[in-house]
């Protein structure tokens, strides 16, 4: 017998493969799992990658992108879709396709343009089809303070308070996402150099066109920020897949990347910085040698 | 202040991405997580497939393989290994170089050659690899019937009880791996075909060239057991990286999927043959939407 309430909501994650399993669709997927919602995920690039250091990225052809999206599609009862790194205006295109068919629910676009060295990952091309081809199909795009500059056009360094991060925000919605979240993690004096006693706070602007609310987290002082920006798109998506509205999804999305920092912020996995801890792991007790009482329920 | 109890054990899986993320890296990925352990991931190949079938394979370069899997060694401390779908001779060497330089501690081989179709997934050459290159570094390889034929040369219509099960692992251990697993999944009258009322037990053979076990399991009645043999050995890697022997490993491993399968048995995920349930979800009263108390501790 078939049992609908048993069957979990299905969240689609079309994004990069991170090796060390700190970021990309491995992020992804830790996230959609820890809140409940059966992650499937289509691959657009294979990164050799560990904490420290990317070794190589092996971008695939946009036609296996294709295919994957249309194995998921045909199959599976997606209700909310995220993109992670896409790499390519072709992969770009394929998705935004897609998209204009309606063919993506609830798309959230974290646009993955900018390393964490500040080294651009994508081409001119690519971000030109980002800002007229995709953002226009999707509910909410999720910027931090260098996507986002490139996204409105301005120079990163004329963003660097919330006036100027509305104004961004302002800017992008006008290419057409229904919602805006530019991610103030990146703000001068926010982060290790700037940290002092007290905890800081950081905000992230949200804006739907009307309403311009500004929300606050504190900041986490941890080495291990790996994944970060992969995951609070993906919980916002699984979220969106479990029924919750844009501004709630938003701010549960942040508790959960929060709480997923401080579970994470004293275990040490690679020596650069490593991942946080999706499932809780850390503020849980560990079962002896074999965890056998770990074994699912 | 790092604090080294609460950093989980690491295992890393080599093997396909599966977009409907029942099987392949996905599962493992899941399997791991849902045990404790922190799962690495490097991708041989990205299909596009979905319950009900397979659209297109494909393949990665044996040197994209070779960079993901220097990238994990070199920053994370893998306490174990399982190989999944290699694809290629050249990809099954490429491990086995790695494995025979004694850098892949507590390989466990699943060696994938066969579609539940029954359709060669594997090309000969690929398969004297197996036999000749990678399983002589094995702690354990895991074939199902028909792969334990292919590695014991033998016609897979002659293996059809315990007593010939117990042939074919001793002609695979004679290969090289410390421990052999032949599954019994596959034997004639085993599955829905010969369901009668009682629950019908599954036999698998567990030989370290000394002693051998019959490890019997209760067939669980279910369409969805995509996944099955992915995270059988991702589960044993996994208790094995958090300190287990092998027999143990295998025998908690084989409840964790027991577990998986009866708890997914009632879901519908896709038309065709859904995945397992590894976070017991099925299990577990759901949240309302938005289920912001699934948010991790």
């Amino acid at each position: 017998m078939v049992s609908a309430d048993v069957t979990p909501p299905v969240a689609l994650t079309i994004a990069g493969s991170d090796s060390g399993a700190g970021a990309g669709i491995q992020a992804d997927l830790k996230t959609m799992s820890a809140l409940g919602v059966f992650a499937t995920t289509v691959v657009t690039a294979v990164t050799a990658q560990n904490t420290a250091a990317v070794l190589s990225v092996y971008q695939l052809p946009a036609n296996v992108v294709e295919d994957q999206i249309a194995a998921v599609l045909a199959d599976l009862p997606v209700a909310s879709v995220k993109t992670g790194m896409l790499g390519t205006r072709e992969v770009v295109e394929v998705v935004a396709r897609r998209a204009a068919a309606g063919d993506l629910p609830d798309l959230v676009v974290d646009p993955v343009m900018v390393a964490s060295t500040g080294h651009l990952l994508l081409s001119r091309g690519a971000i030109e089809a980002y800002r007229g081809r995709l953002l226009p199909h999707a509910l909410l795009t999720t910027p931090n303070l260098w996507e986002a500059a490139l996204l409105a056009g301005v120079e990163p360094s004329t963003i660097d308070d919330v006036d100027t991060m509305a104004d961004a925000a302002r800017r992008i919605h006008r290419l057409g996402p229904t919602w805006v979240l530019v991610k103030g993690g990146h703000l001068p004096g926010v982060g290790p150099a700037g940290h002092v006693d007290a905890p800081q706070r950081v905000p992230d602007v949200l804006f739907d066109g009307e309403h311009l609310t500004v929300l606050e987290g504190p900041h986490v002082a941890t080495p291990n920020t790996h994944g970060t920006g992969c995951s609070l798109s993906a919980a916002i998506a699984a979220l969106l897949a479990a029924g919750a509205e844009v501004p709630e999804a938003v701010s549960v999305a942040k508790e959960f990347v929060h709480r997923a920092l401080e579970n994470g912020k004293e275990w040490r996995l690679g020596r650069g910085h490593g991942p946080i801890d999706h499932f809780g792991w850390s503020a849980r007790p560990r079962a002896g040698t074999p965890p056998s009482s770990a074994v699912g329920t």
